[in-house]
């Protein structure tokens, strides 16, 4: 695979001195281009042989470009904050937004290989490449551009080059023992580099393999590359947008609506809506549970177990309620609730998916999500947000993330609170007649009610894509608040248990 | 100082519903004119004796007010990544941007109460409380409205409580073995308390007693002082603006230059600006230093020392050169380089230390700023950015936050940059012309220099001002580059081998 980067390809100091002036010009105005525009982000993402000039390229990407509007990243060790969090989570959080360049330096790529090269299992190494594709995946679907630089050199010339450097006393520190214990296992090192390009090499993330020998060839050849694509999607998104301009607005897509039949049959039409519980009882199986989840929360903090509770349902159903019913059951130091509102600036310049992972708990915490990123399959689907290429993208997204959640020893329970349009409509009247209620109902919720079968359909949807054995959804029958409230308990309760009892185990 | 807080103030249920309504009705108000004008950021702040609603009172606020425009912070033990930072560096995160609220629970009061209960000096105590009075006054000066509740319950009615929660098996477990020992303790918490709320009751953040034994008292009394408090900071905000409306600009600001009689004379002019460094002495130089700083880089990530670099200076000084001769030698694991540019949204809705904040390195990383904090005090004083009374409170808040982060064992390092205006001249014509450098060249670049005498004044102020014996400046005789980058490469090996041998003592 790299032996078109050992041919010894060299530009003189002279060429480089002529093209790089060119070159720095046309960078900079791609640059201010693409951050005029904030059409996409732009992830420029770096791996290689040591000494191929990895660091030093990102140096000259600096220095050509305007550096403010550039991060660059460079990963050591997890924090313990990361190391707590799906391995993902720390590249998530470094994700640049559009408009922006983010060059990434031992990203994603640096601990799979490394864990291979020293003796990982060949199962795992392909499974945590497939998770990094499924994410490259996500990003480019949502717009990024992602361009990926291995930098070669052959294993004589990685030795030339440590030699040089360690016979010149101020830059003989450049060499570390590391970097010749990797040397001696230049072989394993290649061979896991091959893996790594041919399973991630993704028609909308390719690899350019780089010769790193000559540091003039390779800065012009990684800088001409990043220019041509940068430029290319630029003018992508600009003929794009003519012809949007041009067509017809996007029909509303029926084609989910003719596999089912009858689409009054959903998961939600088979439940039982008249369950109920007796004030007196109610009280007595609330604070029965009330009492557990906070033993259960006491010993899910000591034992390192984080949970992600995802609320979802009609307007009025009840999620608030139920929520506030668990919450204040537990520690305030260890759980937070997220309202899921409408994205700020700053997140939706990012993939969806990013505002979630900010809020991904740390080992021993509870996240509770009131709405989430099922807001991409519910309300970006029906009320037409999202193309339908994108929410129908989406389910896999989403169980790629949830298995990436699941995977990182994470409770991950799933809630949506059903009621009938009839008990809706009770509900909105009593919401109009109390002042202090008033504020909680919008001109959107009447609207969003007329909407009640598209919703519906994509609910049943929802369940049928998303609900895994890991990652499961509770439908909680709500027309009765009482019997839903304990209903939601009593299953936090139990995957609670069971998660700490599993962690007992281990 | 608690005794009004003991007289047994109750409200009934039936006064309490029907006041409770009213109320609701007026938070929902103001928070949404709060949120509509993003005039100010409102800190609500909780500490007191346990038992006495703390967490009950956050939950009924939220219930009350759109839970999606409140934050609710309560602090555990600090992460690693919090250690490794000064004190303050968590709560900075969390705090809410302008038109949110931010309720704090367990927050920056606590630690240092606790600490003193089990035996802390009082010295110690007292310096944290005034560390924490300083940011408080930063934040109000800045515009935030911050309100504090001190929770208070008399020894016996804690007692009371605790026995109450005890004997129904529903709600013991909301007692734990820790509130005992606590309630044991209860005079010396009571010491601390009325030392915390002395020292720290500050005119525009002041404490609130209020006593905690009837829920419904309590839940009312501070919903109402909270409404209260906002009300009449949104009038104040409304009449500011009228009245500002109706004044002429505020003229620019001469007092300072009085204070200075010949105002050429400046620590600036005072400068040899003639040194200069022949090449190769330069390359020798540069490559001992480079060497010397990547051996301290490594001791100093292996002992935990975290650096901050501030590099401040003329336009087209060779602050960003001499930023690549220093990061050159640093592994890229280690060191990140922020470029501040004008603040973005979410930035410019906090306090604007509030974004320095979030990049203070954790130990043993080091963080470069190209321009930086003394924004504030330079481009915002000279182009009347910020009101005269606020760059001139900025001085006091930097040393204060600088102070904070040498206590907290970072080494700070400034440098100012210098060249003469015919330097600069020279130099502006050389970007003129050549192609790749144009774009470092605005407008702005030509009107600033324009500003230079009191641009050179502010400096000369902040340098007085600022310069303290742990993060002094160093003044960088800049028209040759290369004294310059040799310089400052020298004086931060200087500073960190200090700082590493110095953390060898201990």
């Amino acid at each position: 695979m790299f032996e078109t980067a050992e041919i010894g390809r060299k530009v003189s100091k002279k060429d480089f001195k002529e093209r790089s002036i060119e070159l720095r010009q046309k960078l900079l105005r791609v640059q201010d281009e693409l951050r005029e525009s904030a059409a996409f982000p732009v992830f420029v993402v770096f791996a290689g042989v040591d000494g191929a000039g990895k660091g030093e390229t990102v140096n000259i990407l600096n220095e050509w470009m305007d550096p403010r509007w550039i991060t660059t990243c460079a990963f050591d060790e997890p924090s313990d904050e990361a190391r707590e969090r799906p391995p993902a989570w720390r590249y998530w959080r470094r994700y640049p937004a559009a408009g922006r360049i983010g060059m990434f330096l031992r990203a994603w790529y640096s601990r799979p290989i490394l864990a291979r090269v020293e003796g990982g299992s060949k199962g795992e190494f392909e499974s945590q490449l497939e998770a990094i594709a499924a994410t490259e995946k996500a990003l480019a679907a949502d717009g990024a551009l992602i361009i990926k630089f291995w930098m070669h050199l052959g294993k004589k010339q990685q030795k030339k080059r440590f030699n040089d450097l360690e016979s010149d006393p101020h830059q003989s520190w450049r060499v570390s023992k590391q970097d010749w214990k990797n040397w001696e296992r230049y072989h394993d090192f290649v061979d896991a580099a091959e893996r790594t390009i041919s399973l991630t090499s993704l028609p909308k993330a390719p690899w350019h393999i780089v010769e790193g020998e000559n540091p003039e060839y390779r800065s012009l050849h990684v800088g001409e590359l990043l220019l041509e694509a940068i430029q290319r999607r630029l003018d992508k998104v600009k003929r794009t947008e003519e012809v949007a301009e041009s067509l017809p607005p996007e029909e509303p897509d029926e084609e989910s609506e003719a596999k089912c039949p009858d689409k009054r049959v959903t998961v939600l039409s088979a439940l039982d809506m008249s369950h109920q519980l007796e004030k007196s009882e109610y009280q007595d199986e609330l604070a029965k549970y009330q009492a557990r989840l906070n033993k259960l929360d006491r010993k899910a903090q000591a034992k390192g177990v984080a949970t992600m509770l995802v609320f979802e349902g009609w307007d009025a159903a009840g999620k608030g309620g139920a929520i506030r019913r668990i919450a204040s059951a537990l520690d305030a130091r260890w759980y937070a609730v997220y309202p899921v509102a409408a994205p700020t600036g700053e997140e939706k310049a990012h993939h969806y998916l990013w505002r979630f992972w900010r809020h991904v708990p740390r080992a021993g915490h509870m996240a509770i999500f009131d709405r989430s990123w099922y807001g991409r399959v519910l309300v970006e689907r029906v009320e037409g947000f999202a193309s339908s290429e994108r929410w129908r993208a989406a389910y896999s997204e989403i169980n790629a993330f949830e298995e990436q959640l699941v995977q990182g020893g994470i409770v991950l329970a799933k809630f949506w609170v059903h009621i009938t349009p009839e008990e809706q409509e009770r509900r909105f009247s009593e919401r109009q007649e109390t002042p202090y209620k008033r504020w909680k109902l919008t001109a959107e919720d009447w609207r969003n009610r007329s909407q009640w079968d598209k919703y519906e359909q994509a609910v049943h949807e929802m369940v049928e894509r998303t609900s895994t054995h890991e990652a499961p959804w509770t439908l909680v029958e709500g027309n009765d608040k009482r019997y839903a409230r304990v209903k939601i308990i009593k299953t936090v309760c139990d995957r609670l248990a069971e998660a700490v009892a599993h962690r007992d185990k281990d």
